[in-house]
């Protein structure tokens, strides 16, 4: 039996369902305290070995080695007794997580919420009967999706493709540049007829609808891999970028040559990221030089690669590059490219894979760009659970099974992020996020002053608990990390000798309190 | 409430596991009589309204149409009333399933083992709980593992790396044969030191391992995505075949133009499937001389892929190639694969995302090739829930966090395979699958002589249920796919112009009754 489900006295779905609705209406708090929702939460890391991870773990580990790489373990977690902000350890070990699974959970380590709707039959079903979603989708998945992911849809993208990771996200958002940049050369009608009883007869059996003879040779070659139907089409993404890992994916990540190397990749160009000073604010007109100059680069790589027969259809940007080091650019920034990318027809691809889901203090972190024109593509994962892309009226495929696969994404997670979505509506977590991260952020900046040797450009200012500085070196940065979990606190790292903060939206005063003690503490040792 | 748990009375969990574990070590039955597990299940299609889809299912498809295509919707499912082998649609129409959501769903619509196991608190903790796999394993994987996923693994590749789909998990096998293939070339040692304590210090930060001096000049160069560093290595696939939609996966697929129009591919090569007679022993040395030739033709190409100094890496295929045609070959065929693949240094990845887990009455297609040297990859996905790829020795990436990413997979789709798997064996199904298959196979080939203009080309015999034939045309082929769903059979096409069976492993007796007699039904009226 689960020990944290017991102790957690917990309203009917629907009862909480209606406080939510109320508290979203109404006024929703813009402080949470994770005590109220978990009881037994711990209220500051409790470790019972003597180093971590402890035998079980280690014992376990063992285990695992006989059939999968153990050597990326950081330690083996028993999920049925962690709770909240709060991981534990085979050993019974309590830490505080602000790492949360490389940035994956959003509302809490068994959450009550989630629990309960693991427990109904619509979920059960849900899980047990998976779907070819694209051919036979339940009758509730409308309601799902509109009730979950499309009331969080981005300002401008209003259709949705689901899918079953980041990188998958990632990849089906850029087959869908690809696609949408090849009709609007071949003056395609867009998309339209999208019901009738005939399209729907001879949808069933894959048959090859493109059989129009204008498109022949293109039919052809594409079997081929060759040009001009497998078209001398790129993409274009920033050095120190994570995009993902499979191959179309890989080719746009430029973070560290541990992903990259020995795999086969695309000629796609990349673009050095602007070499910002923090604080940002600090450094406004060097930053913004900076990036005047990046943006002059992009456009000329994209009429470089247009003169060379090779046109950049796409434009993938993380708001924040995460895995690559944290690296941050201005709202201006990002303007200035959609701005540019409208004006050469390349589709902008915001790859919000680790920034989306309210980490930032905004929902979306290109939200706070305030663009005119929206994105063409929004990338999700993560912290969503649920993985896809959001996209522009225009932008699906002129026919039906051209983006398409099996599962196309999985409806129990879209069920997962509908109540997710609900929790951090009722409870207000972006906005609590947004205040908890600007105080974190202060304290840091003091803390930044008192052990100057310890913590480098500081950033992440207005961005929530989206929080990262350098260490002196890549070493001293692993010293420090594998020094708070000694300590009890899980931590993560970036780009080269960078320190990320992840923790989930249910981090609080308390946490934070935590948070800044152990490291003050760890400072201490190490100075 | 869900009205199918609540009509079939259940046995604990633990009761079960110990009458399956009886079963499996004692003598089950090769018949499985789907009754016995759902009393509720229809003996019949029952349509209720006039056309399929009905008026709900429309409405319902509109109403997806806001946000995603609904171009290849067939019907919107209720999935709670669907049960065994039969689908409901909205409108409460009941179809006996022979395509089992593109050969995805195992045991059954709400098979009330799964549903039980959905609703015990580990799987709603391994839902809600999703861990970043590869550095916080829970402390239940190894076990969950152990007696699910790693009591079917094919002989001779006893490793697992876990992933998201079956484009993921074709992906991840490739990245594997390129690293293997570079390790080999630069002589690496090849796997060590897993469990070493600085190994696992230094794991949690992504440091740049691989800082070796005489690796500098690949590890810059694949920053650019250029070689050495992205080597100029190439992975072979066959004409036809279907490997998935993501990049990399898409470069190997061959099957229809529709899935790889547009889309930017690798120059990689293919060789044509051979041209097969069916039946196939009655054209045995025809056949033998035509798989013969394709040999040859690979060897060829391996051979002048080194001259070009693009060495094939990799060769995948499927045992039957199915999204292509359900195009066969024989046992001879593949062991002078994997011959050639082994004079040749090229890794082989036969690609089990639809053949595996018992549909052709065997666990694995591949084990009835009978091969003295096992493939070195084997893909799954599908029927399996979980997706992921099995290894052999020596072919985990060199170093940690070269094949890795967030998820690695989901341990919950493991729980649901450890106890498919256990439901299977229990139930014998499949040693079920070839008995029934070969009987479905039998009268197939009866009827193939009475409509002898609608029934070309029969083919899967010995290979379970996963049998296919031609239509005379696609046009015809469209019109029996139509006209089964009229009689509330619902089957998929494949290839050009064939049918394919794609039942679930619960298909029986009763059921190929139903199908047959439908079908002669439908090639009547279409006679």
């Amino acid at each position: 039996m689960l020990s944290v489900l017991k102790r957690v006295p917990r309203a009917s779905v629907a009862a909480r369902a209606a406080a939510r609705s109320y508290a979203t209406e109404h006024n929703p708090p813009t402080r949470f305290e994770s005590a109220s929702v978990w009881q037994n939460e711990p209220s500051q890391p409790n470790l019972v070995t003597d180093s971590v991870p402890g035998p079980r773990s280690s014992e376990l580990s063992k285990e695992i080695a006989d059939f999968q790489d153990p050597r990326t373990h950081v330690v083996v977690a028993d999920y049925a007794k962690s709770r909240g902000n709060y991981l534990v350890d085979a050993d019974g070990n309590e830490m505080l997580d602000v790492f949360a699974q490389i940035a994956s959970i959003a509302i809490g380590y068994n959450n009550p919420e989630l629990l309960a709707l693991a427990k109904t039959d619509e979920f059960a079903i849900a899980a047990m009967n998976r779907p070819a979603l694209g051919s036979f989708p339940s009758n509730e998945w409308s309601e799902t999706i509109h009730k979950g992911l499309l009331s969080v849809a981005p300002k401008g993208t209003p259709h949705l493709f689901t899918q079953m990771c980041g990188s998958c996200a990632n990849e089906g958002a850029l087959k869908a540049a690809f696609m949408a940049y090849r009709a609007r050369q071949r003056g395609e009608q867009g998309i339209k007829d999208f019901t009738s009883e005939e399209a729907r007869l001879s949808a069933f059996v894959y048959i090859d609808v493109l059989s129009d003879n204008s498109l022949d040779m293109q039919m052809s070659s594409c079997m081929k891999n060759a040009s001009p139907g497998s078209p001398d089409l790129v993409a274009m993404s920033f050095k120190s970028a994570f995009h993902g890992r499979l191959f179309g994916s890989l080719s746009l990540t430029r973070s560290k040559a541990i992903h990259k190397l020995d795999i086969p990749a695309f000629d796609w160009p990349a673009i050095s990221w602007p070499t910002m000073k923090y604080p940002l604010d600090e450094y406004a007109s060097e930053n913004a030089e900076a990036e005047a100059r990046t943006i002059a680069l992009v456009e000329e790589m994209i009429i470089a690669q247009k003169k060379k027969g090779k046109d950049v259809a796409a434009l993938i940007v993380e708001p924040i590059q995460s895995e690559g080091g944290d690296n941050h650019a201005s709202p201006s920034f990002f303007k200035a490219l959609r701005t540019v990318t409208r004006e050469h027809g390349v589709f902008m691809i915001v790859d919000e894979v680790q920034t989306g889901v309210g980490a930032t203090g905004a929902f979306w972190a290109h939200d706070k760009w305030k663009l005119d024109h929206p994105p063409d593509f929004v990338t999700f994962s993560k912290k969503m659970q649920a993985a896809g892309f959001y996209h522009a009226e225009g932008t699906r495929a002129s026919l039906p099974y051209r983006n398409y696969n099996t599962w196309m994404g999985d409806p129990m997670r879209a069920l997962q992020a509908r109540e997710m979505i609900g929790f951090i509506k009722a409870h207000g977590l972006v906005a609590h996020t947004a205040a908890i991260g600007d105080e974190l952020y202060s304290s840091l900046t003091d803390l930044s002053k008192r052990y100057s040797g310890q913590i480098h450009n500081l950033r992440g200012k207005d961005c929530g608990t989206f929080i990262a500085w350098d260490a002196a070196s890549a070493e001293q940065r692993d010293k420090f990390v594998a020094e708070m979990r000694k300590v009890g606190v899980v931590m993560g790292g970036c780009g080269d000798k960078a320190v990320r903060l992840r923790p989930m939206l249910v981090f609080g005063d308390k946490q934070k309190d935590v948070l800044l003690e152990k490291m003050e503490g760890v400072f201490k040792d190490m100075s």
